[in-house]
């Protein structure tokens, strides 16, 4: 039933979003001892796979629902996301960010038709002031992780990416609040042949790693990390099906993820975010493991400040 | 007879290089007022359009050239060109190489199995060095752009654009030998539906354009530019063909350049080198001219030093 509504759900999201190309590198593989696969969710709309989940939440609602609008919060790529999707599907949609979020970011938002609601830059105040415009506006929160039609849609890139290469081994995705991975995880059960997920995590945000290890959702400790979009927590929707299927997360240090992203940049000459290269790092980390395998890795986007890179 | 040789061409090379991707950004076509698609050179093999031509010109050679060897001077991507398709071919490739270039990219040379040779970092030095290993070693001089040979087989980018977008309605290529710029311009000649060909050149070094005012080869008074790509000089055997078949130049400055390579990293996610952009530079600066058109851009290199990056 999983896997029908997975092909019904990439269906539906098909006209929203891109096909997004599959890159590989000779040079790359030479590195890792294997053929690598990168699915470029970096060429997405609004340049990360957060438009499918987006996309795929806003066409699930009602039409009552979709008549009142959607909220979420985030500073990151699932604003630009949600203010896009809902553009598209013509729906209003309210995104509460901190106000200390950059300028360029708001400015997208913005440039998506999304209304931006400021709050403290808290994770309680998010929460609350999303909570009030949810109930003054009458609209549906929209969470950016812990919902299974946002699950559903994030899967989709896995879905695509084994249609190009049906016979991967493992695939490789970087873990922040756990919506990519679990979806990651469904797809390649109902569509890979015996095709493993490894979740990629910074030491420094290893809340799914420590989560998987205990068997209950711990909560991050420090967030100090270069790979921005990773400091979100797992949720109680994403987190049964990561430990249900999901093979294992890997931590990587700080300096593996920019030595991983500077490979990326050089190599697959791609502008990706540091989260894109948690999965590499990971990959690269245990590539001894892997000897010979077909591996697909998602680049998860590609939002990135260029006046700010770590090389 | 000339379009029956670059269809000859483009067969034989094929099997040696990519059929690069063309990427679209309805942001960027937003701010152009045009519908823009750019042929991303920067993935081809060894990161520039320099692997088509080198590899044609070693395919022409007779079987007892073939065995004998190549060699060429640059501390460019046409070093790393001549020595990969070398390779690719089975053939010896030496690379006169300024002792002052840098270690990264005698490395890739090196890497690709380049007989490195170092000389003094003077046009005079290299060529009377490649000259003597020409002699020593009886081995056949390619040169990176003067040499019809390397112009067909650059031409085959703008080829393999045609077949993508019949369309266009001018392709805009950066103009430094004219190697690129003379094959485009065949190209789009034979292959295309009326489509122009306008050249992007640096203000720094704008031996093409005064050119073709001059009606004569004019020397670069200066090669000050970002785009290093760019520094070199317009050749006997190019100039007669640009002559012909493009429509015109345009230059642009330092800063049009810096801006349209960001606009390019920001938008399209992809890492090109500054003469990359330099096309992109050509056709904003005037833009208003070329409203609702169809554009092809050629994305030239992907070759760039992450640590000395404009922005």
């Amino acid at each position: 039933m999983e896997k029908d509504k997975l092909i019904q759900v990439h269906k539906s999201i098909q006209p929203y979003i891109h096909n997004t190309t599959v890159l590989t590198s000779k040079l790359i593989d030479g590195i890792a001892g294997s053929q690598l696969f990168f699915k470029c969710e970096n060429f997405q709309k609004m340049g990360a796979f957060k438009m499918r989940g987006a996309t795929n939440a806003i066409i699930n609602l009602s039409e009552a629902q979709k008549n009142k609008g959607v909220v979420t919060h985030s500073s990151g790529n699932f604003a630009q996301a949600l203010a896009l999707s809902a553009q598209s599907l013509g729906v209003r949609a309210f995104i509460v960010m901190p106000s200390t979020a950059p300028q360029v970011k708001k400015d997208a938002v913005k440039g998506y038709g999304g209304i931006i609601v400021e709050c403290e830059p808290t994770l309680t105040a998010r929460e609350t002031t999303a909570k009030e415009i949810q109930e003054k506006e009458d609209v549906t929160f929209i969470h950016p992780s812990n919902n299974i039609d946002v699950i559903l849609g994030q899967g989709t890139a896995c879905k695509e990416l084994l249609e190009n290469e049906p016979d991967l081994d493992y695939i490789f995705v970087p873990v922040g609040g756990g919506g990519l991975i679990a979806g990651t995880a469904l797809s390649a059960y109902y569509f890979g042949n015996n095709c493993k997920v490894i979740g990629g995590e910074p030491f420094e945000a290893d809340d799914a790693y420590r989560s998987l290890q205990s068997g209950v959702i711990q909560a991050n400790t420090s967030t100090n990390t270069i790979a921005d979009g990773l400091k979100t927590q797992l949720g109680d929707v994403n987190f049964p099906i990561i430990q249900k299927h999901v093979d294992k997360i890997i931590r990587v240090t700080e300096a593996e993820i920019v030595a991983a992203m500077k490979l990326i940049w050089e190599r697959l000459k791609i502008v990706s975010e540091p989260s894109s290269a948690v999965a590499l790092a990971a990959f690269l980390q245990e590539k001894d493991i892997f000897k010979n395998k077909k591996i697909g890795i998602i680049i998860s986007g590609g939002n990135v400040d260029l006046s700010h890179l770590p090389f």
